[in-house]
C-alpha cells in the first residue's frame, strides 16, 4: 500500500511535535521566557542559510539545515542536558542512542538510516556540514543571551573557561564567527557577566 | 569593516526571535497549548525534506526549506491572521507588505532582495518550491489537529467548504498529500468534526 510509506512519515513527524515541550536553559530575547528545542532548531537552521558565507568550507546546504533541525530530537527521551552540567554530560551519550533508536526507527527504512547518520555525523563534528551546525548550535545561544546582558551566564554563575571551552567548537565551523564569539565573551567577562576564572 | 555585515545579519537574526511570541490557532498534539510561528515553521520545513518524495515537481530543497522558515516572519508585525477570518484577511497583503519591507530591511541589501524574492515566490505559490511549502503550510496543522481530534475546527465550528478551499492548494504541490488529506477531512466531516454545509 503507497500510504503504508507516508504513515510511517508521519508517526515521525507528530512525534517530533513533542520537541516543542522541552525547554532549553536560554531565554528569549527581551528577557523572556525559556526557549524550546523546536524554536531553537528553527532559529539554526535558518541561520545556516543566512551566514553560510562565514563558513571555513564549503558544505551541502539543505543537508546542514536538516542536521539542524533534528540536532536535538533525541531530547524528546534523553531530556535536555544543560551544557555546564557535568553529572548529567556523562551518561549523555548512553540516554541519546537508544532515543536516536527509537525516534529514528519511526521511519521508513531508507530514512531512519539517513537521519541517524545525520545524527550521528553531528555529533561527531567532523565533516563541514557538522562542523558548521555545531557553531550555530554554540552561536545562536550566545546572541540571545548576549541581548539579554547576559542572564543566563549569571543565572548558573559561568566561567570563562566553561564558556571558551564550550565556544571551542565554533573554530573549526568558522573563523569569523569564532571572533566575534571571542569578542561577546570578552566584554561579558569585563561587565561581571561571565565569571573570571 | 568586515564584522558590519554580520552585526546586519545578526540584526535580523534576533528580530526573527520574536516569531517566538506569535501564536496561531493551532494547538499541538497531546492537546497541548497554542503553537507559535516559529515552531509551525521548524516543523513545516523538516516535512519540506522529509516529504520531497512525493511532491509534483522536483524542486530546490534547501530553497524551499528556508523558504519554510521564513514565510511568516511578517508577522512579526502584521500579527497571525487566521485563515477563517475574512474580515483580517482584506487588510493581511497591505500589512504583510509594509512588514516585509522593514524586516527584510535589517539585512545586507543582497540578502535582504533574496528574502524577499523567497516571501514574494511563497505568496504568489507559483514556483515548484513555493507550490509544496505552501502544501505544507496546510498540511502541517492539519496533521495537528487530527491528532487531536479535531479540536481545532470544532472550536471555531469550520464548515466542510472553508477546509476544502484552504486546503485545495495543497493540490499544487502534491496530488499524494492532497489525496491523504482528503481522507482525513471525510473522515472528520462523519465524525461531526467538520459542519457539512
Amino acid at each position: 500500500m503507497e500510504n503504508e510509506r507516508l504513515r510511517k512519515q508521519i508517526d515521525f513527524i507528530l512525534e517530533a511535535d513533542k520537541e516543542k515541550n522541552i525547554f532549553r536553559q536560554t531565554h528569549l530575547s527581551g528577557h523572556g521566557r525559556r526557549e524550546n528545542d523546536a524554536e531553537h532548531a528553527w532559529h539554526m537552521a535558518m541561520m545556516v542559510y543566512l551566514l553560510k558565507e562565514h563558513a571555513n568550507e564549503k558544505f551541502d546546504v539543505a543537508k546542514a539545515m536538516m542536521m539542524a533541525l533534528i540536532h536535538d530530537i533525541v531530547e524528546i527521551d534523553a531530556g535536555d542536558t544543560y551544557a555546564y552540567d557535568s553529572e548529567a554530560l556523562e551518561t549523555q551519550k548512553e540516554r541519546e542512542a537508544q532515543a536516536a533508536k527509537r525516534i529514528f526507527g519511526l521511519l521508513p527504512d531508507d530514512q531512519r538510516d539517513e537521519l541517524k547518520s545525520l545524527f550521528e555525523e553531528f555529533e561527531a563534528g567532523e565533516t563541514p556540514e557538522a562542523g558548521f551546525v555545531r557553531a550555530m548550535d554554540n552561536f545562536q545561544p550566545l546572541l540571545l543571551n548576549e541581548s539579554n546582558n547576559g542572564g543566563d551566564w549569571i543565572e548558573h554563575g559561568v566561567r570563562k573557561t566553561q564558556v571558551m571551552n564550550r565556544q571551542a567548537k565554533t573554530k573549526s565551523g568558522s573563523n569569523i564567527i569564532w571572533d566575534y564569539t571571542e569578542k561577546i565573551i570578552e566584554k561579558n567577562v569585563k561587565l561581571g557577566n561571565i565569571k573570571e576564572d
